[in-house]
């Protein structure tokens, strides 16, 4: 189960073991050694199945969740407005002097209001986790949940903005506008290829840090993930041939990430639902794929996904579920690396891509070892970028965020099962924010010296 | 001092008795009756400086406040997250099954999500407090101590939104494209005449309760406390000549609902910072006062305030402090009323206006009877509206909560000097709330029925 070492949070720990226990029980129920010998398509199918089940009965829950509370988020008050004096010193009169400060250096907005540790949390609804573009209404329960996450990891205090547009343009405005009151805009769940605009775009034109999780948040841990399954495989990063299955935002923003970080673009073949990118390919083509065409793939491979993994040594999948097959990782390289991470429903479940000898295996779920979560990453980083309140999210501060999130495995903890911290492991946001916040500073987008709290 | 009689809250009567002893007593020390001698022009200078003192205390510890505490309002989540099984509920996979079911029909999102309680409070910084356009983050302490408000006394979610434009057609945009994830907008601080097509329009394309507070929250109270008033005097609505200091936001929405509360126009005189306004006048019109024009003033008279003051009964100010002298009250009719709400300092001092012969005086501050402050009226507007998941605020809600407010100060409470319930009177809500719940099922804009839970 998922980083029973990596449980530190000793105020809940006797809940998080219990509930794990019922989760391995629940598992391990349809799990037992029997099941290994038989054919793979009947295991996939009965692992989707038990999927279901479990997922069922979450939903049930989840729903029932939601609608007793009316959602998972709530604003709440500092101070107490008990007295006409309370109401004179939060309100007017008193307010006017924060105000007036303020109207004098606008920089003091960090100082007097919420902007210092608010993020919002926006989408368009056009890309909600594996719905598709269910718009910003149905998008909302996904933000509320995002909001409390970053409450609950990083004290941080986000909220969901739904955005009734998904003109490109549109969404840029719209939060250039609403961008006062934020300390750092999190992008969620926009469709790729527009995500890259809009991000960029964000990027270039707003004095915050302004980051899509679907791309850097998952980039990050993926990049953590595989830094530590290095260690143990005992490979180097420039050397390995890699296949990426899926070129969404994650997809995109992952192999930008592994180049920036030194893997060999040649070294790379991607494949989207379409087969293999190369140069020159007409079908289902977007300028990020043209991209990434020309900078991998150099031999033209052609045809599916099965094409691209003879003597891979690392399979990164950001797509849809069972769609490698045990042949497919027998052909990798050795100490092959398979992180499997559609969800619910992996690329490939871990018992099988183990029983055709990868030797780490990680996916997006909480079920299995070494859970790629991308819990494990924004709250940190955005805890850091606005503990210097940075003007910017830049590349270096993202590379020290996984470098920092690696290193929460210790040497002594780490192993094939445990590459990457447990989501719940209260060490990761620290130690992310703490490598942020000090590359913020190099970067030189600081407003601020970081005030080590530690 | 303000409503001693109206203090219900049985919490906080000790800290609020002591709170208002203490005003209660600084005041006093400047106010012995000796003063009442002295001429009206020295008088007010003092009164002046005596509320800049007053205020320059509350400066320093609203700056203390907001600089130590990082703005007064902060995010909350409503569930803990100790497990992966808390994750997996309130975040993926389990959110899932709320958003497919709003995705299937978008009303649920009332049912399942924060919208239902929870409101925008959106400004562009424009006409903010007294201190003018001073843009959208130096509004933001002003937002978040509105939100505040809104939790306190209604337990709505409020956050503050400041928008980085003062287009009227980008304000507008803006507010409707972040506008699914609340159940109602308050608009605030937004100057005139720009507000009025602002909230024009937004009331004809949102389907949402959307109030700019400085023109029918201010408007609500006003009335309310005008019933009340005419209650003393004896005097009919429809009988009354009034006139009104100032055509910003709250000057105009104020015109506004008296006439539709019965008022003769005929009757009313309004002066802005030009004079009085009559038609075919050419200096500082515009659209809105050119239908003041059109309907008010039938004389065409011209000139200052001084000129409309003899034989009115009532007189409004939204204006400028100091404006008015005792000589124009002297000139006003029988059992006149005298609202001077400017702020800090009102049109003229509540004791300068009596000793002038007014029977009733009402202002914005606190330390004076019959506070008229918003706080009265926009809590429990939205309470109402969002109980019912209402389309919009009609004109028959706003009337709704304008005559329960009056209603709040009972026969026997009635005086002189308690026209309008105190600001911290803990029945102002719940029953501006039934009333406004009631009339948007009688105006047919409610999305569901609202259940009582008195």
């Amino acid at each position: 189960m998922s980083g029973g070492t990596g449980i530190k949070d000793t105020r809940s720990v006797s809940d998080l073991e219990e509930d794990l226990k019922q989760n391995s029980e629940r598992d391990l129920e349809k799990d037992s050694p029997g099941d290994l010998k038989k054919d793979a398509g009947r295991d996939l199918k009965k692992k989707q199945e038990k999927g279901s089940d479990a997922h069922t009965s979450l939903y049930r829950e989840s729903l029932a969740m939601h609608r007793r509370l009316g959602g998972v988020l709530e604003v709440a008050s500092k101070v107490r407005l008990h007295t006409i004096h309370d109401l004179s010193v939060a309100y007017t009169p008193g307010v006017a002097e924060p105000c007036r400060k303020i109207s004098d250096d606008p920089e003091l907005v960090y100082l007097y209001t919420l902007k210092r540790n608010t993020v919002a949390v926006v989408t368009d609804g056009s890309a909600v986790l594996g719905l598709g573009n269910i718009g910003p209404y149905a998008a909302l329960p996904v933000m509320e949940g995002k909001a409390i996450i970053f409450k609950e990891f990083a004290g941080i205090d986000a909220f969901p903005i739904c955005l009734d547009t998904q003109e490109t343009e549109e969404v840029i405005k719209a939060v250039k506008y609403l961008a006062p009151a934020f300390g750092g805009i999190n992008l969620e769940d926009i469709s790729a290829p527009r995500c890259f605009e809009i991000e960029f775009r964000l990027r270039e034109e707003l004095e915050l840090p302004v980051m899509h999780d679907d791309q850097h948040g998952t980039a990050i841990v993926v990049f953590a993930g595989l830094l530590n399954a290095l260690k143990i495989v005992n490979k180097e990063l420039s050397e390995l041939k890699i296949v990426i299955s899926g070129l969404g935002a994650a997809g995109v923003a992952i192999f930008r990430f592994l180049v920036r970080a030194g893997a060999d673009p040649a070294r790379i073949l991607a494949c989207d639902s379409k087969g293999l990118v190369y140069e020159g390919r007409e079908k289902g083509m977007n300028p990020v794929k043209e991209e990434i065409a020309r900078l991998t793939n150099p031999g033209k491979l052609k045809g599916g996904l099965e094409n691209a993994f003879p003597d891979a040594d690392l399979f990164i999948g950001v797509s849809v579920g069972g769609i490698v097959t045990e042949d497919m990782v027998r052909s990798m390289a050795k100490n092959a690396i398979v992180m499997a991470m559609a969800n619910p429903v992996p690329e490939i479940m871990p018992d099988a891509a183990k029983r055709a000898g990868a030797r780490i295996v990680a996916t997006g779920r909480s079920d299995f070892p070494n859970q790629l979560n991308n819990c494990l990453s924004f709250p940190g980083v955005f805890k850091g970028a606005l503990s210097t309140c940075a003007r910017k999210i830049t590349p270096e501060m993202e590379m020290a965020a996984a470098h920092a999130l690696a290193k929460v495995v210790t040497i002594s903890e780490l192993s094939e099962d445990h590459i990457i911290p447990d989501p719940l492991d209260r060490h990761v946001v620290p130690a992310v924010a703490k490598a942020v916040a000090s590359a913020s500073l190099e970067s030189c987008v600081a407003r601020k010296k970081h005030e080590d709290k530690a």
